[in-house]
């Protein structure tokens, strides 16, 4: 059984996992406003592109449980408000953006007053949720095909159950094979610097019974290299129209391993994921995240005063390094149309 | 000015730099005993082939100082025995054994009592000492060819002046470009998971006023895929006579980005590093560390209790990868021979 990332508190306020203290503690968080959320998401306590957009929806309906008695363009207002925080939360992935302009035009599209409103974005959060669960379940038969008894997968970062709102997205087909009594090992990357990898993933594939084996970054090449891996399952925070993708910082650097050693190399993700309107994958903005997170550890200086790092949150990796894209809609092949994006 | 890692303290202990406290603290501890000395390799506090050699060689002669009034047979069961109390330190590394067989067959063939022996011994340190000075500056010269002005460095773990009596390896070229005015920059992977890119090379590129930077180690593969390496310089801990080599975990994936981006790729070692008794990588045996370096970092842990983790401390990059081998006896290639090697 994989873990729920995400829940209605009873209060109406979005309870998570507070993703930055695993694996040492377990803590759920209520988030009751827009700004909770917002800083919930910017300090990644929820990450995970599908989850943080389930999250921001979800943190649209409980922010505005206040103004359910104001007035539509009052209530309209306020909803806007919300929506602009959310989205300057995190840059690169597409789901934020993608959730957040869905919920505000749905507000827009129904009649009625706050209350009204309210009602019908509350369900359309739940919706949006329900949908990525039930995609995440798609993504896992479809990828199913390519784990083989006995398979050996390299995962980075973190795509599971703690990502999304269901059993995640390269992490899905794994729980489905397991679910269906297929040995399955994963090798886990830890993910520097910020160890999703080691925290999260080790963490969940534990928690649900899952053969795993933790590794630095840099021990994947000689996994490979070894013929120790059958097959590399990643995710995607965003793919351009011609299949260029963002991931995780050191995504890029497996695919060229993978492509190397001839291991198959697969990205797994919503169709959401789809950006058509970015040709391709140098005009994705990446987020550029703070120098501490490498120079300090765990409270620990790791580098000296003063010392400069480079940490950009993600790479981009060109489609024609991508043996397949396992989504929701079955195994594919770019080019990615505008109109199937927008479906 | 690069740091010096060790020296005789003025009452004749051996004075080393304390590097399980970098880049915390800058301690410098005067060693006065063979106990000591041996503490000090075995908890790390002393690293570095090539800078154990030497510390052992230099512990000798701080431990035999109060058998200098003893008659000569006296003298020489003493040394032996702290001779043997040293060596047991790491038994896994060639340079201390080779530096301990060489004073104690030195003090065997010289004539006089205890005091005529400890004067040539300490003479014999000092020589061993200044030849692996000389050594890493004739690397130095000759990997100087590599780096243009405005070069672009991307180099791996610690193979500096921490590593080594003098300027170190890998870094030997980095050094004496900026000594004569080019402008170098060097990015340094962190080196997972004992951090010694972060730790030590940060730490020694910074105190001689070198240009840095340091990133994850997943970083590398984009920096060169954005062309912002000019070209990558590790070092080795064991070069087979086919030219396929050891070095610290991750060596290999760079040198398969290297390839596959078309940056240079350079392995830089004194030429003692090659061992021709050995036809090719895969017979180098890997030293498996414990896990705990990988799932606990500065006390905390980053995966869950229980967790499988791999932590091979060295990958085998096959020669196939190498641009050129640096040593001291200008760039060279595979094969080496027998002969050469044991010059």
């Amino acid at each position: 059984m994989s873990v729920q990332a995400i829940a209605w508190a009873p209060s109406g306020a979005v309870r998570i996992i507070d993703q930055r203290a695993l694996p040492e503690a377990e803590i759920t968080r209520d988030l009751e406003t827009a700004d909770s959320v917002a800083d919930a998401i910017k300090q990644l306590q929820v990450r995970g592109a599908p989850l943080i957009g389930i999250a921001a929806a979800m943190g649209l309906v409980a922010a505005t449980r206040e103004q359910r008695s104001a007035p539509r363009a009052d209530y309209l207002a306020r909803l806007k408000d919300f929506a602009a925080l959310l989205k300057a939360a995190r840059p690169t992935a597409v789901n934020l953006g993608w959730a957040l302009d869905r919920m505000v035009r749905v507000a827009e599209g129904t009649r009625g007053e706050g209350a009204d409103l309210w009602e019908r974005l509350r369900a359309e959060a739940t919706a949006i949720w329900e949908e990525d669960r039930a995609m995440c379940r798609r993504i896992g038969e479809h990828g199913l095909t390519l784990l083989a008894d006995g398979a050996n997968v390299l995962t980075h970062c973190n795509t599971g159950a703690l990502a999304t709102g269901g059993i995640g997205t390269a992490l899905a087909p794994i729980y489905l094979a397991h679910e269906q009594g297929r040995r399955v090992h994963v090798y886990v990357d830890e993910t520097r610097p910020l160890l999703q990898g080691a925290r999260l993933t080790m963490w969940e594939l534990g928690h649900a019974g899952i053969s795993c084996t933790l590794i630095t970054d840099a021990v994947a090449a000689t996994l490979m290299r070894q013929a120790k891996v059958d097959v590399v399952l990643v995710g995607a925070d965003r793919i351009c129209a011609n299949g260029d993708f963002a991931n995780k910082i050191g995504t890029y650097g497996l695919a060229v391993q993978a492509r190397h050693h001839a291991v198959p190399f697969y990205c797994a993700a919503p169709w959401s994921t789809v950006d058509a309107s970015l040709a391709e994958g140098d005009l994705i903005p990446i987020e550029q995240r703070s120098p501490a997170e490498v120079t300090v550890i765990a409270g620990r200086r790791t580098a000296p005063e003063g010392a400069t790092a480079l940490n950009p949150a993600f790479d981009v990796t060109p489609a024609r390094y991508v043996t397949g894209f396992v989504t929701d809609r079955g195994i594919v092949q770019p080019p990615f149309s505008e109109r199937e994006s927008q479906s």
